[in-house]
């Protein structure tokens, strides 16, 4: 089959890779629709260790499975865990110490014909929801993973940093608890997808010091977290949604004196992600930007990196 | 009088200082005993601006004062706040945006044989507790603001990272959660005061990776911020109760990814810590390492800077 393999940060295509068998438990993805994600874009940058086949954000059809799920559409849940570690058994899987995670850690991804995950791991999508759409599952659930760490409430002022594909649905996801929400990014047209859905957007001179209860940081840049940070009144939480590259320095005395919550947000709940898709309460389509097929993967990827660009698909059936 | 006046780093014993007049809504304070707290020591080293008195625990007797309060031996709060502002009204007085603070922004202190404080700051010290453990009410009250901002259960495995004054509260206090603790620091004979109270201590390679729910940071230094970060499982607390002089570098992506929350906290509840103290919950005696009297001040600062001594005392009268 084909797959865009990653190795010594070199991206290559190849054509030659044997389908994948899936071992005992696990089930066979036909891959119908990928997305490029910042997280693959800094794998290729060489941020973290990994060869093999790139990618996380997958909808495919079930080759081999369950009888339940074959020829069913699915997403998946991107880490395969043990299930036995003190993690797993403390209701914190997707913290496995033993996990593989797809496309990022000791797993093939989903830019390829075919991939193999846990049963457990996938999801059926409802027919409502296109392919494309359902491609942005696993960054819809990520962004709800805010919501499931803190209570938004309509009396919360929010600010979200950043425009990009994170910040894009973030905002949107925390749009739906009714907050007081503004939006600060560097891009005209992006913050514009978020007015146009009724969202306050501002470049950050709009941001007012110490005005906010909770701040999410989606750039994953110092200045960003600067921003953040300057935002929030004493007592206030800044989500913590971004990799960043190397480490950050920061103020940690006025953390204290402030008496500010930092928290780390990672990977969400899949079937509310879906559900929120299936409602159409939020919108993928603007974010876009450009389809290619898995051949012009390398195109797709010289694509994804160029400044201004949101999601770019790789299409495979 | 007497005080201890900080200019330009330089810490002087004067003795002509005008007898402070309080203003409306303010008592005078005549100083009993005053402790001597790495806040001041950070302050003569020029952590933070600050010129004046120096000093902000303490017990003394209200001389000028509401009638209930004249003669009554007192504590109090160091946050003199304005209850005007945004997060007065919020309930976050502690956070004032006007306030001032006792021998630490532009208040004079303790150090010296008057002080003024608004009435509301005052607490009543009840009979029982004699005046050099009163003098421990406000880092006391410090140590108990964790179980404000956070709710230790008997199942919590619960790290303290220091021995020095704030970690030897804060284990005693969070000891009183009935968690599973363990006290890490760099000095036998301190770790031996927690262990006389059956709390558990060692020494940082006694620190099991991943294995705690909770790490309270209480050394201010980066080495001490690296075992509390090291020490916690996915989705644990760490909690900063140290100021840090700098800068701290820190690496960002891990928090996302291990989803940690950082939580900055600071000054406390009176009202319990004289509770705690009260009962004899925390023995703050083993603390005690040297006594001053004001005039001998200098010398009192020169013993409390010295390596491996807990608390320094200033009595007054
Ligand atoms: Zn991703
Ligand atoms: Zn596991
Ligand atoms: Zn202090
Ligand atoms: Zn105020």
């Amino acid at each position: 089959m084909k797959g865009l393999w990653l190795e010594n940060k070199q991206l290559q295509l190849l054509s030659d890779i044997p389908i994948p068998e899936p071992p005992p438990g696990e089930a066979l993805v036909r891959v119908l629709c990928a997305g490029i994600c910042n997280t693959d874009l800094e794998l290729t940058r060489g941020y973290y260790p990994f060869t093999g086949i790139l990618g996380h954000e997958f909808v495919g059809i079930v080759e081999q499975g369950p009888e339940n799920l074959v020829n069913q559409r699915v997403v998946g849940e991107i880490n395969a865990v043990c299930g036995q570690c003190r993690f797993c058994r403390s209701g914190n899987s997707t913290h496995c110490e033993n996990r593989t995670v797809l496309g990022i850690v000791n797993r093939h991804g989903a830019f390829a014909d075919y991939l193999c995950l846990p049963v457990e791991n996938l999801h059926i999508v409802p027919d409502r929801i296109p392919t494309e759409v359902a491609t942005f599952t696993e960054p819809v659930a990520a962004a709800l993973e805010i919501q499931q760490q803190l209570t938004l409430q309509p009396n919360h002022r929010v600010l979200v940093v950043g425009d990009g594909k994170l910040g894009q649905l973030v905002a949107q996801t925390v749009a739906l608890s009714g907050c007081e929400l503004l939006v600060v990014g560097r891009h005209p047209e992006k913050l514009a997808n978020l007015e146009a859905r009724g969202i306050k957007t501002g470049f950050a001179d709009a941001v007012t010091d110490k005005a906010f209860d909770v701040s999410v940081e989606c750039t994953g840049d110092a200045q960003g977290f600067a921003i953040a940070r300057r935002a929030l009144r004493p007592r206030g939480t800044l989500v913590l949604k971004s990799t960043y590259a190397g480490n950050l320095s920061l103020d940690a005395s006025s953390l204290v004196v402030d008496e500010i919550t930092l928290i780390g947000s990672r990977c969400g709940p899949f079937p509310l992600a879906l559900e929120v898709l299936a409602q159409g309460k939020v919108d993928v389509q603007p974010l876009i930007h450009a389809r290619y097929s898995l051949s012009e993967g390398l195109a797709a990827f010289a694509h994804a990196q160029t400044k201004g660009v949101l999601k770019v698909l790789l299409e495979m059936h």
